[in-house]
């Protein structure tokens, strides 16, 4: 689903023809937002869509009888649309091309609606930023969407991801690459996990609510597994549930049907065995939606994992 | 051959495990650089490597008999390759973790050695930052890995990517979306062409000597071709042919092993069908590595597209 055939250069408008239109392209994402716009914005009601890209679903909230939608997007993109909105005769959305941390709304709104996730859904900056939106401008009683999002894991069995992750523990080019293998295995990879990966049932590690939670910089969740069959675990997989509003949910998870997202996997540091009924303990951190950390037992062997560019730890043997 | 099936995400070590990777498991390129240090560099050379990544073009020149290294990064990856060097038992590199312009060597060079080549080759900022370095830090007779790169040039018949870039013409979500295909026409494409695509034979249009040329921040060549066979031209499609040094050459054409560079398109505004014998001309002119224009004529019809990220012309209608 990843436009990877034809690549747009960097150097173009890669924001529009590469991101946002695999952000068009994927019809499960686009559609939940949409049937949730649709049933959640009331007729009257003054909206906030943060992050709004090519504006699909500011169109979305004032057609479903928003008085007003305020569009916000830091990225030129946001040129776009306003001219798409103006192309198809639609009014009533000031588009604003500024950080949503800076931007001052001349009134409170009754809806917050923001495509916020990165993989894994927290990664990035974008849900602190709803919070603070929502804590600046939203009405008492502000209805955001997504409502809530939940951290889902499960200890998975992947080799073919793992082989990847482990290249560079083979000598090339006459070099031994230990030191590229310690920031190989202190990563997280975005990847296609399949159902029958999953070699215990998947556990709710943490739930995000955008209507009530504070944004603290930190979270954290933990979870016990019994394998319910034996292999060999490469890491844990992860994925989100969010519940959109108006009863609409969006999963990720590796039975549902593909999304841009698809789904992440935390490896360990070496794929470790279990048989039937091992315990599995693990714990997962996220810190400023930048830096994973990862860490747990698994029978009586422990494992820790982390990622952190601008301090690569991992470089030091 | 990129790494789409296994994507690290940005959060982590991206630059290492993502970008690196994809870079020494293309064994043409790697190859090829490898294959022209040892011939370049003699013994008792000092030796830049601009951009090292993970040094494995330092450690080649080391190799080769340098007496000195000064392998320079901007990115914390430099680290990586410093912990490679020592892992290995490799002296005699100094590791830099600083942009180019601002390093200061304490010796002039004989070899400056730098994989610097963008999509299109001049994509990017590392031809004028080889040319800078050169310029402050070459001994007289300096030699330079790669010594020239040839932009290359032909219009092809792609209708498989045409139909992606022209996506944005059909209505979606019930919204015409003229605005976001302005966009997608004014822009640069990376993909695969093939050999059976070209519509009249290449034409080389623009040499960067990296040797003798200063950098002015404009590349600009011109070309004219007569159609080999009637066809619908869908743009330009790009590459480059680099002479490496040492009667190493390095060649991304349709024709040639896959690398990661692939090739580049320039779409036309809308196809344009030719009959055998129709004459076509363009020009292709990069601006500061980031922004490319390209024009001409097919038959008595004329064409014209640019790049501009943080100046959407394309926008205004």
């Amino acid at each position: 689903m990843h436009p990877t055939v034809f690549l747009p250069m960097a150097a173009g408008y890669a924001p529009l023809v590469g991101h946002h239109r695999h952000l068009l392209d994927d019809e499960v994402r686009t559609r939940a937002f949409l049937d949730a716009i649709a049933r959640v914005v009331k007729s009257g009601d003054t909206v906030a869509d943060l992050g709004t890209g090519t504006g699909v679903l500011a169109i979305a909230a004032r057609r479903a009888g928003a008085r007003h939608v305020w569009a916000i997007d830091r990225d030129p993109i946001v040129q776009v649309a306003a001219a798409i909105a103006r192309d198809n005769g639609i009014d009533g959305i000031t588009f604003i091309e500024q950080h949503s941390r800076t931007v001052e709304l001349p009134e409170p709104v009754d809806v917050i609606v923001s495509e916020c996730f990165g993989p894994m859904a927290i990664g990035g900056s974008m849900i602190p930023a709803v919070i603070d939106l929502r804590d600046r401008f939203g009405k008492p009683g502000v209805r955001v969407v997504p409502g809530t999002v939940t951290l889902v894991v499960a200890p998975v069995e992947v080799p073919e991801m793992y082989e990847h992750v482990a290249a560079f523990t083979k000598p090339r080019f006459g070099l031994a690459w230990n030191a590229a293998h310690r920031l190989a295995i202190n990563n997280v990879y975005n990847t296609v996990v399949s159902p029958e990966a999953l070699i215990a049932p998947a556990h709710a590690m943490h739930t995000v609510d955008l209507l009530r939670d504070q944004w603290t910089g930190r979270i954290e969740g933990r979870a016990t597994w019994r394998a319910t069959r034996a292999g060999l675990v490469h890491g844990l997989g992860g994925w989100f549930e969010a519940d959109l509003g108006g009863s609409v949910t969006l999963s990720t998870a590796p039975s549902a049907p593909a999304t841009i997202w698809r789904q992440v996997v935390f490896p360990l540091p070496e794929p470790m065995r279990v048989e039937r009924d091992t315990e599995i303990t693990a714990t997962l951190a996220c810190i400023h939606g930048e830096n994973f950390d990862w860490a747990g037992t698994i029978g009586a062997r422990t494992f820790r994992c982390s990622t952190r560019y601008s301090h690569p730890a991992a470089l030091t043997p």
